[in-house]
């Protein structure tokens, strides 16, 4: 549909007048998702409303996010934070200490903003189960898809989701359980701590 | 107020002829507090609320459940499930094999009923502190309190958050997250997997 990222969004943002070009629109649509998940939940909210919150076109909305989905577990990474940039960089030194490196990384983007992207996807979440699915997705293929590919074979989607497992719930005791003393620890001193967990995960032997 | 439980509910429940004095009103306020809680969220329900879908009096409710956090808190465990009796039984063999034996009891409780007190609570869960804490508080009392007793000082209470850390973090992944091939494996598979990791944060070497 469109040529380029650049001139899809002036040409949309423009036709109905909106937003000036320069913005940072896609950060805009982010923040009103945001909002719209935790005020609705997933299922109340839509690509529609989150447009209407952002004041944008619908269509804006649907050129950076493929779906309702894309757009929740677009919404649990602060903004700022690139998660596919981030694990590029992290695989490019290999398996070794990459367990620290990981969660050095994912502790750090989520601390950024004092844990409000991470408590927001809670609130937004239902029992439905169609926002597991986005996220996983989403963090299967900008994360954990590079983080397998450096793992040892044949176990890589077993270790991938050991990982997953131990980072979410670090992620869910500090942010949501707020479980002392590990809630409040510097992220170094929790590395120090779980690291050596992600990487018998990443790379030791699994029983 | 009361003499005794059985006295209590007994005159509570007969005080109204709604519910006969044998069947079990502790598990059907908990359940009509689950559905409560997935449809309006925690914040959204109220004691008088969950009474009145159980069809009991809002005294009755306050009697099995101090207040509406503990009552969320209480949900989140299976029909059936005593806590604090697990882990009673658990702790009495001593910090050797802890960690495989606390992990295999945890899993069994949640996967009775395929996940869906576990999930149930995720979707009572908002933005706002209270159940948090309330899961802490309960948690806390009932289980972990006999775990931190049998550790090795000084550190009991961070090798508990790391234990929760851990646990939360299967348990997300089997029942929220289902992120594969760890959603389906059997539970004696993840414990052989997961144990190890329960085993240091309880009692080995923690960096």
């Amino acid at each position: 549909m469109s040529t380029g990222t650049d001139d899809a969004t002036a040409n949309l943002g423009r036709r109905r007048g909106r937003r000036p070009a320069g913005e940072d629109t896609r950060g805009a649509i982010l923040a009103a998702a945001r909002d719209e998940f935790a005020e609705r939940g997933f299922d109340g909210a839509s690509i529609r409303s989150v447009a209407r919150r952002a004041d944008v076109d619908p269509a804006l909305v649907r050129h950076y996010f493929r779906d309702k989905a894309e757009l929740f577990a677009a919404g649990m990474i602060p903004e700022g934070a690139d998660p596919a940039a981030i694990a590029s960089g992290l695989v490019g030194d290999g398996v070794d200490g990459l367990g620290a490196r990981l969660l050095t990384a994912v502790l750090r983007v989520w601390e950024a903003d004092g844990g409000v992207a991470f408590r927001v996807a809670f609130a937004g979440m239902t029992a439905g189960e169609l926002q597991a699915e986005a996220l996983v997705g989403y963090v299967g293929r900008e994360v954990f898809g590079q983080v397998a590919r450096v793992l040892p074979p044949p176990d890589q989607q077993l270790r991938v989701s050991l990982v997953a497992s131990q980072m979410v719930g670090v992620l869910m005791t500090r942010h949501v359980l707020q479980l002392e003393p590990l809630a409040s620890m510097p992220v170094d001193a929790v590395v120090a701590l779980v690291g050596p967990t992600l990487q018998r995960y990443l790379s030791g032997p699994l029983t």
